[in-house]
């Protein structure tokens, strides 16, 4: 696909090509993000950061993303006492916003809502998340964190064992990545859940079609035990009928240090796309694991500051400029990295 | 009167000659807010935007002004948990955060809040909406909007002919409109509302003795046949006394792409201030007017940006400045314009 | 202590020669916070701003602050739909934000929080306020605003002669204040509060311990008589059981020009940390004192700026470059200093 200029809405639209060339740039936006250098390169631009939907994780980045590029944020969150609440249909609100921004990142509650702005808007939209729909920055950051774990160790994502671990059926997380898996070759998925809250049918069979080994199941110990990823989800609680529906699934494949030691391979990867539930018999990935050099869940949310920088600088066409600009840092950063 | 370092608080501080050098400069902002051109004039300086009353499309207008200016945004927003419910007095808050600001814009509840405000800011403050009262910049933009739409075919805002339909009681922005209309000459102003929500009559007679003719109706079709603008508004719901007073009159005096066919002369110009209220039976501009070329209403937006980075570098005193460090643009900015 | 990298947890921390070099600092930003210069050392930084508890104040002075040694803000206000009430852990928080950030400036509910969060924050943190506990940056603004108050009659905080008023049982800022008191010498504390609204026995101990002279009263007219500051608090009505039972405190102790004028040397200081209520008989700074030269409390209020930027330029090492990329301001700013 061409970028400059495009809208990012869904892990559909990409080929392997495309992932290939945002994983690249993504590498070189590493010393921006690290605080070896300055890039001034997007000085006077403006993201317009719509988050009808809170979150804090996801807008952060976005918005230190662009920032670490030169931008300037233009945020609003929540939308009770918005326009829209006045009866402002999502056109005109687009329209609006995106006179004033360069380029937007929207969360919204209903699926579809970011493509129907998008339709509307004079600038390039980034989906941040429509309801169960997609959140295609994850995604992307999500496999991009794989491919750099595994290749350390020379490993690549063809080839990859993974198992996806918890709520298979309303984490739309782990959909728009299967759905990303699905361009590379030779895998084999091990997807774990509760039997009510299996993988949706038709991205199991769209898995298979793409010619990777899927096994589905209900059992964790075993199934964990020759990975390269174990990808651990939460119960995603505002997707129940109800708090106690939700309840009834908490604490279930929950992952700590001893079944760790016991089962998993030395080596494997411990991803989850946070945030992870800590209260008392909830967490799905115990506390005790955080010393485990293999828990990459901090990686992985830095990581999306990477991503979201290469999909900014792709969408506004200045990849190539960004070296250009860049000064050297010259305050304290410690060893953070 | 003098721009340097005063307050902009309602359109009765203005003369005809200050409203044509706000719009000069206005005309000159205008690369800048196309993004054909950077300007970092304002580094350094930071706009307190204070919106005690919730805002998105005002808010961002203001934010988004003094960032193409090359400034910095400190917002808060809502005051449910700020210091005034705890009993602090608009004097304390305007003296605290004018140490913080060079300039303040500020959106509050109550009528003459944000004129008690600047008295006590160390720093210039521009009002961005008290209530049923003032929003000086909405006013200005508007007027920008008729001057820019009527100009491209030879008009003027002299002579105009213009309609102003809706909620002209409660809706501040026709009533600000009205008396910077008044500043000019021979104009014809059709005044089309329910009766219980017709202009005040104060209002009307001023203009009657700026010299304008003026007629007050509640019958739409007729009088929108001859004149240049049309200019719709929304049924401000929240001056009402309650939801129900105010739903009975919404969905008076829609204007649809058929109605505008049959009644309208062919290049009348249609504006809103937004935004507006697009629910099935209460939508006063029909979305079939969308792809209506002589719709204004998104243009009108896009001037909000111009005419408030107009206000801040005048209030600031850059204006001469601003030309001098610009910049081209580096990155995709496509068609918007 | 070495500031470089280090979190600002506790006025414990420091010793009389931390709180000499912070000062001496905080002089030098002077010219910055006073739009006579401009600088951008921090350009391309990102300050997390943090504020799980609502604030207006400390919350703009710390991004304000930030801004103007160059860098950009990302905030993060209120917690009811954040990750934390998803159940995650203020570790994960920790090590997500700290990632996207070069420092980050935090306010929470609970005690001993931010020092929680500090642990596992891979960028220094700045607590600003953890409940009832430390305050640390305020306590600084504070004894700041003592040391340039007193110094330009030729006075001293060693010998100072101090009053402190009204809830110091509650008050997380006197507290801090008195603990960094203890780091000078010889100083005269009359400690003004209800019986039941004491300070703390602990600190009255260690302020004797440091040699200081402590009287404890309920009488507040003797008792400001010979001081060289009055310093009021307004009662913390977050803090106490019930609304009722704050309120049968409100307007205990209120100085107002005509007790001043008739009850205190010429030149007392009057200090407050803000806000102070306004409301009618619940005003412990009555506003006929506004136009008093000695009320310093938006003089205090806008140092909180210059000991903000001192903290960030020394936590972050920067201190010795803020001059060196100084330029001069070139907008209106007109007396405002």
């Amino acid at each position: 696909m061409q970028f400059a200029g495009s809208h990012i809405l869904s892990v559909n639209q990409f080929q392997r090509p495309d992932i290939e060339g945002i994983f690249s740039v993504a590498d070189r936006m590493r010393p921006y993000a690290h605080r070896e250098k300055v890039t001034r390169v997007l000085d006077g631009a403006i993201l317009g950061s719509m988050f009808f939907e809170p979150s804090t994780r996801t807008r952060v980045s976005f918005g230190c993303a662009f920032n670490l590029l030169g931008g300037q944020v233009r945020e609003t969150t929540g939308f009770e006492h918005s326009a829209i609440a006045k009866g402002e249909s999502l056109y005109d609100t687009a329209r609006v916003i995106s006179g004033y921004s360069d380029v937007i990142a929207m969360r919204h509650p209903e699926s579809g809502s970011v493509a129907d702005f998008a339709r509307a808007s004079r600038v390039p939209v980034i989906n941040g998340g429509d309801g169960a729909n997609e959140h295609p920055s994850q995604a992307l950051l999500d496999l991009y964190t794989i491919k750099s774990e595994v290749q350390g160790r020379g490993g690549s994502i063809d080839n990859l064992r993974i198992a996806l671990i918890g709520d298979l059926r309303f984490g739309r997380t782990v959909h728009s990545l299967c759905r990303l898996l699905c361009l590379f070759d030779d895998l084999t998925v091990y997807l774990i859940s509760p039997q009510e809250l299996r993988m949706p049918e038709d991205i199991v069979e769209t898995m298979r079609s793409a010619g990777h080994k899927v096994l589905e199941t209900d059992e964790l110990e075993a199934n964990i035990a020759h990975v390269d990823i174990a990808y651990s989800t939460r119960i995603q609680e505002e997707r129940f009928d109800s708090k106690e529906e939700a309840a009834t699934y908490r604490g279930r494949f929950r992952l700590n240090q001893n079944i760790y030691t016991r089962h998993c391979e030395p080596n494997t990867v411990i991803m989850h796309p946070l945030p992870r539930d800590s209260r008392a018999g909830a967490n799905e990935l115990d506390n005790d694991l955080n010393d485990n050099p293999n828990l990459a869940i901090f990686r992985q949310a830095d990581n999306g500051v990477l991503v979201r920088m290469a999909l900014f600088a792709m969408i506004l066409d200045v990849v190539d400029q960004v070296d250009r600009e860049a000064r050297s840092v010259s305050w304290y950063i410690g060893s953070r990295y």
